[in-house]
């Protein structure tokens, strides 16, 4: 028997849709690519993404295809998110820090046949295009002021080819479990993976996410998503936003810290997220000029582990740092650093030891650690196990896999490493592939290193591990010193010492001038491990 | 093309699933029927529940039977939704408060072949039985030792029945549209007619109504519903105090203002949620004894229109309330009251002129005033208009009627007249059968009501339009004073006069010893219509 209740898709037009008509003039600020800031609201924007939207289908666009976005957090990447998905497309952002080669062969997997880009890319997609026979048209995200004259096929300016719309529209119907956004995965363990999102699960997720314990987004507050919208969703906060009618401040182009400092204070930002990188130099940015974060009361971090001293550097300007835990292949929120009961009543210490954890779930995710038996393993906050997850915004395979790519029992394997406590907070300690084997015992580089990143002369660390004659694997510690500053290995392994089992001390240090890295920023392990693996002298 | 995310139907059980995992031991505490207070947590909760399902089974309960409920919040009631539901089955919530017939007509409707039911409503039960042919056995919701002797057919105590089960069980599978709930309607406007929940709309309207502007809820909460869950689910607070992790306090059968406030502050209640009449009740009490509101935080009012006094009362105290509308039609919760930036400056008055409206939806549910005609009205806050609903947790028709009840553009009418601001505050002004209509233009009686109700000497106000020779109808006030308290009739329109037009004016004022009142109690408006119509001579 069915319950008789309104049929409902869950698509993603509602987001917008809700936006518009019940927080119809709440603003939505950019930075644009041209300079200057650019001021709407969510009325606009659902407006111009269903002109968007009526444009695409008139471009030939049906339900399913793909189309490309390779731009920054403007405005306009949110019409054409809406616009896609209103016209049964597929939004599929593109990283622009990939290797050119990557880019091409990544939209030559997703068969894109648009591409919307931003002025800053346009030399980029002039040197691919030749190797890109998917692709029919491409749309430069500016007016036509600022139109250059180049020589990708079909080239067009986006406000005069959405003028060609005139908005007498309705989204495309379609399912709830329709193909809605293609994200590849940051390539750091390999070649990057298509994860294609549902108009169901990207809703579940702005819904399930925006929870009170999780983003707690209110429609007082101006959330700007530092993440970019390419990079796993941007964390889904576009649209998290307009679900809760939160205002949005995006960045544009400009990622360094005086640049978003200058954001945060000039739009008094509530609620920002982004990589820890970002925030390091924001950071450095603030000590450097002694400037403060005005408004801002919530930041949430993840993409790889927020070492301490960030989460403290936040705290100590009344700002909470949310650490948060996640991949493309999980919408992206996995966990983030909520405050259950039973940790409420910590003191500063406590707080800051609880937010090095990378928390527990939002409802629609669950999560557990088994070992390499396939066996769950306990609660302790101390028995390492591999993440896997399960849930409704949770991936089951990748486009164009041959088959799913879950256990027997339904769980993505996260190629992570954690412990889970008995509060239920979850810590990540490594990828499965990053984890140090010492004489059977598992050693976590991730604690080592952010242990490491906290001595004051002591700019980036990473741990990796090397072959060893006795122990198979043991620890070997790689650092970058800051500027102007002169590493002295001991202090940094007796600044680590009282913190770890002594067997978990790496052997050796090694300074070095630079570490290599992803195109997300995240540290290229693979690299240093090939790099290092005979330091011990074993061949 | 569909998206390649994980199959995860919206089914009761995640919720506490979620909980039992996530949650586990966050206390669920209750005042027993028996008596004394009972402690336990959403991991007991969740394996008592997965045996009661288990045991229904055994029962012969097939996916889509109906079973009844006629009990207090309690753990066992708790337990017995999730256990319903994990067989597959349908909990059918009754009002012990409606007339014995109404009861019986509603079981009959149903069909329900089980009750469960607390020992304060054994003889009730006993004297219905034998006009329920349906009902195959009664689960009397106590242990053996507060077992009473009873004739209802193959009657057990909950807990012996319970123990026949071992819990080596997996929730009954199913869709996610599959009925999950059955409530009745209130009967203020005529019989009551049976709402049936879906699992995903009871889910979707647990996640959206606990959003940071909506509920708000975080797991440091402990949230209170004297609500009862008969009453539009209560509300579904068990449901999204369990997605949130926040402790639940259940208050049992005792919701007399002196019972609710040992609760709340015995148990440290941060969040509660009732209809005014129980809080004038405690605000009562509160003034009698000079008693505190101890940890609470935030008070959900709704059913009827909240009282400017009972919202300055409770902001005197610290406490916010948050004025919410709903009907059991949609899950319940339609808007409510939350803080908009347009609205976010308001000093002490403009707050509570805020909270005198009903608030703006959830993410899920969209609302429109229309004319008679059908046209939709203007959102400026004067304009009347029928008040209609749409989303994933508005109901599109009655259990057993031939049709769906929706305009042919799939809105939901509620029966509800409102005014809509230019920020999309909506705000209640009658009934569609309440209103009166003065020379052609509509005046609203819950207004008028609720100035009544702020002057000293008011216990209680009702307005009803009586037939009026020249303008059709206008407005007559029926006042109950306050015990001990004399009503000088002029006192109560000057008191009213300086906040509403001239012709809105009652033309006169009867006092009466008391107003008649529904099972749930509201106003019995239908009764004082009738009674009062020739009052003004027109027969
Ligand atoms: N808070 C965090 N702490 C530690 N690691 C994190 C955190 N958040 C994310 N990560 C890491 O980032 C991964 C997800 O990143 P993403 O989906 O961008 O691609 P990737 O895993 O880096 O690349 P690829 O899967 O292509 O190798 C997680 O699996 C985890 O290893
Ligand atoms: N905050 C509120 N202010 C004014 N009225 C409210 C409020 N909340 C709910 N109501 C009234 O309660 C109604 C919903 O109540 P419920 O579903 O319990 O049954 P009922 O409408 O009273 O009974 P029936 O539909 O059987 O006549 C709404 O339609 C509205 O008239
Ligand atoms: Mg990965
Ligand atoms: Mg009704």
């Amino acid at each position: 028997m069915l319950g008789l209740m309104q049929d409902w898709p869950l698509r993603i037009h509602r987001l917008i849709d809700h936006a518009a008509r019940h927080h119809g003039g709440q603003a939505v600020v950019s930075r644009s690519v041209e300079g200057p800031f650019h001021r709407t609201d969510y009325r606009t924007i659902r407006a111009r993404s269903l002109r968007l939207a009526q444009r695409l289908v008139r471009e030939g666009v049906v339900p399913g295809d793909r189309v490309a976005t390779l731009a920054w957090n403007t405005w306009r990447h949110i019409e054409a998110w809406y616009g896609i998905t209103g016209a049964g497309g597929v939004y599929h952002t593109l990283n622009p820090r990939l290797f050119p080669d990557q880019i091409a062969w990544i939209l030559n997997h997703a068969e894109s046949r648009l591409m919307f880009l931003d002025l800053t890319f346009v030399g980029l997609a002039e040197k691919l295009f030749p190797s890109l026979p998917h692709v029919k048209r491409f749309i430069l995200l500016t007016d036509a002021a600022h139109m250059p004259a180049t020589a990708l096929p079909g080239a067009v300016d986006y406000e005069s080819w959405l003028d060609e719309a005139d908005g007498d529209f309705d989204w495309v119907a379609g399912e709830e479990n329709d193909a809605a956004g293609l994200c590849y995965t940051s390539g750091t363990t390999g070649e990057p993976k298509g994860v294609l999102y549902s108009h169901r699960s990207n809703v579940l997720h702005a819904m399930a996410s925006t929870a009170a314990d999780m983003f707690g987004l209110r429609s007082v507050d101006k959330v700007m998503p530092v993440v970019p919208m390419f990079h796993a969703n941007g964390w889904c906060l576009p649209f998290s936003a307009a679900l809760t009618g939160a205002g949005l401040v995006m960045p544009g182009p400009k990622l360094d810290g005086a640049s978003i400092h200058e954001v945060i204070t000039q739009e008094g930002v509530t609620f920002t997220a982004a990589v820890p990188t970002v925030w390091l130099s924001l950071l450095q940015h603030l000590e450097a000029t002694g400037a403060g974060l005005g408004a801002l009361q919530r930041v949430i971090i993840g993409g790889s582990a927020c070492p301490r001293a960030i989460t403290k550097a936040f705290a100590d300007r009344g700002v909470k740092v949310m650490h948060a835990w996640g991949m493309t292949e999980t919408s992206p929120i996995g966990t983030i650093c909520g405050i259950k009961p039973a940790v409420a009543d910590r003191d500063a210490e406590g707080m800051l030891d609880l937010q090095e954890t990378q928390g527990f779930p939002p409802f629609t995710v669950d999560m557990r650690i088994v070992g390499d038996d396939g066996l769950e393993k306990p609660w302790d906050g101390e028995t390492f196990g591999n993440l896997q997850v399960k849930g409704a915004t949770v991936t089951k395979g990748y486009f164009k896999a041959p088959r799913d790519s879950l256990t027997d029992d339904g769980w993505f394997e996260t190629g992570d490493v954690a412990t889970i406590d008995a509060n239920g907070y979850m810590r990540i300690t490594d990828r499965t592939k990053d984890v140090i084997k010492s004489g059977g015992e598992w050693i976590s580089s991730i604690e080592l290193e952010n242990l490491a990143v906290g001595h004051p002369d002591v700019a980036e660390a990473a741990v990796v591990a090397a072959r060893h004659p006795k122990w198979d694997e043991r620890p070997l510690l790689i650092l970058v010193p800051k500027a102007g500053r002169v590493i002295e290995k001991q202090s940094v392994l007796d600044h680590i010492a009282p913190h770890v089992a002594k067997w978990w001390m790496p052997d050796d240090v090694v300074v070095v001038a630079e570490i290599p890295h992803t195109a997300t920023g995240k540290i290229l392990k693979t690299k240093l491990r090939e790099q290092f693996a005979g330091h011990f002298g074993v061949g």
